[in-house]
């Protein structure tokens, strides 16, 4: 039942957290060692049950262990695979949960031996939230979900397998693609969504000029806004890093948005009323074709009968 | 406790069916009389308690009632207000609940008599839901939302305060502004959004040259793409409505998020961290501030720790 022996989680938020939970719910017994910057949260995340002991120290935190899960923000990616070159245990495997994967590759096939670099698989669970830290970690958090999985060319099979284990007992889909198509398939599904929700903060709340219609707005808005801008609660680091990492593909389906917008103002300035009814009337089918799909992001149940207008 | 003694609700959908019921759970006694076009409606609206009695038959309806309220889509209104103006009883209150206002004033100005117009007040609540039909209807979905009033130098001053008492009743906040000012203000925070959800929808899920990346966006996308498109699922032919008869303000607030859209493109291309890490410091920290603003808005006590990425 235990695919790993030991298991060292880097970085016991809200991701490192709800994999640790989510492992010791399946029935995993293996020792789950946590590593971070900072002791408090290394406490707890022992607290909270996410890992059984935890330390400051890469180093001893990956003795005897035979996976290593990266799970802090995609900057500190560089400085410890630098340092897990020097102290990772022969025959170790190393994975990550970073939503970039072709920096995150390319950093692996950069900074670790070429031993090292056949046991690097890069993962990417497609589960998260806005809250942070390992207090609002979740054994179920990752159920149901599809996980990313970007083995290249360099990738040893086996090592594929035994990732691929641990993902699915934390009851994840597996889909396998190049860290490329990931990239540009993220930049879509979530990296523009999380641009766009920023972006309508400041539209709406940060740029009117006068202090009055940031006043009304504030007072008016309902949960259509509060909604469409989740996203943008999330940790302005982690989020720079990621678009930070994939800037490529993000700009370019960025700019795409924007020709978008610039269609759709065109259309309301012709007054054309049946081009508009038409791409609404798609847009509503094919969300509600997509929510059918996935009836893990039901969730509850049901949509919010929540306010919109 | 009864500010009118008989209420005409024309179109008992959502936002009808839910005055009805919310009106009744307040505690007003008298009769609240449905209009709609289809009687499975009204039988369904009658049925759920959200009015007394129906009618497809809307000089008949407002036989004896001193409030009428249009909760139509707006596209039915020039109508509805032409044959007001023959049916509606000497004295007799007219509101409506429109998400545009600008137009719907016109409307007033042009089809009613003098008289009839000075007891014309547009209303705006900002509540609603992406679902449909009395069925959906809730007696607190308008509580603590905001309500838009927009009197012009036409309206009859005890008018306004009835129809302020109206919403009042029904646990709404009350804002007043300009048709001009509601319209410019409701085309970013609810119009744009909306938009922008189905663009999102767009982008993702039809426009994909490829049918395998189709069903990879279907497959790996989570609840960010969940959330920032629950709008999307709304009525297309009410959406269409709102959109042409507030395009012009729609179209500048769109161009706008457009150029935003470029900018961002732009720092992403320069790679430039701390523009973007700021800007969306600067965005989490302004929705965080919001909500404490809106306590209305926590719905459940809490934002859901749902997945993001």
């Amino acid at each position: 039942m235990n695919p790993f022996r030991q298991i060292t989680i880097v970085g016991t938020g809200l991701l490192g957290g709800s994999i640790g939970l989510g492992l010791k719910r399946q029935g995993y017994s293996g020792p789950i060692v946590g590593v971070g910057r900072r002791s408090e949260v290394i406490r707890q995340a022992v607290g909270c049950g996410c890992i059984d002991r935890g330390t400051t120290d890469l180093a001893q935190a990956v003795i005897g262990s035979d996976l290593v899960i990266l799970a802090t923000p995609i900057g500190m990616f560089e400085k410890l695979l630098i340092h897990l070159k020097t102290c990772l245990p022969p025959g170790a495997i190393i994975t990550d949960v970073g939503s970039t994967k072709g920096y995150v590759g390319q950093l692996a096939a950069d900074h670790l031996t070429a031993d090292q670099h056949r046991r690097f698989v890069g993962s990417h669970p497609m589960a998260g939230a806005e809250v942070h830290g390992p207090q609002h970690a979740r054994a179920d958090l990752f159920a149901g979900r599809g996980c990313v999985l970007t083995p290249t060319d360099a990738t040893d099979s086996q090592v594929l397998e035994r990732v691929q284990s641990l993902w699915r007992m934390l009851g994840m889909r597996l889909v396998r693609m190049t860290p490329e198509q990931h990239d540009q398939l993220v930049a879509s599904v979530s990296h523009l969504p999380h641009a766009m929700a920023v972006m309508l903060i400041h539209l709406t709340l940060i740029d009117p000029a006068s202090d009055e219609s940031k006043h009304l707005a504030q007072q008016i808005a309902a949960t259509g806004l509060k909604d469409t801008t989740r996203l943008a609660s999330g940790d302005p680091k982690v989020w720079t890093d990621i678009f930070l990492t994939n800037r490529q593909a993000v700009s370019q389906t960025v700019r795409a948005m924007a020709s978008q917008l610039d269609r759709f103002a065109h259309w309301l300035d012709q007054a054309d009323e049946s081009t508009v009814h038409e791409f609404l009337s798609q847009g509503q089918a094919a969300r509600e074709q997509w929510l059918k799909l996935r009836p893990d992001l039901a969730c509850c149940g049901q949509e919010p009968a929540a306010a919109s207008d």
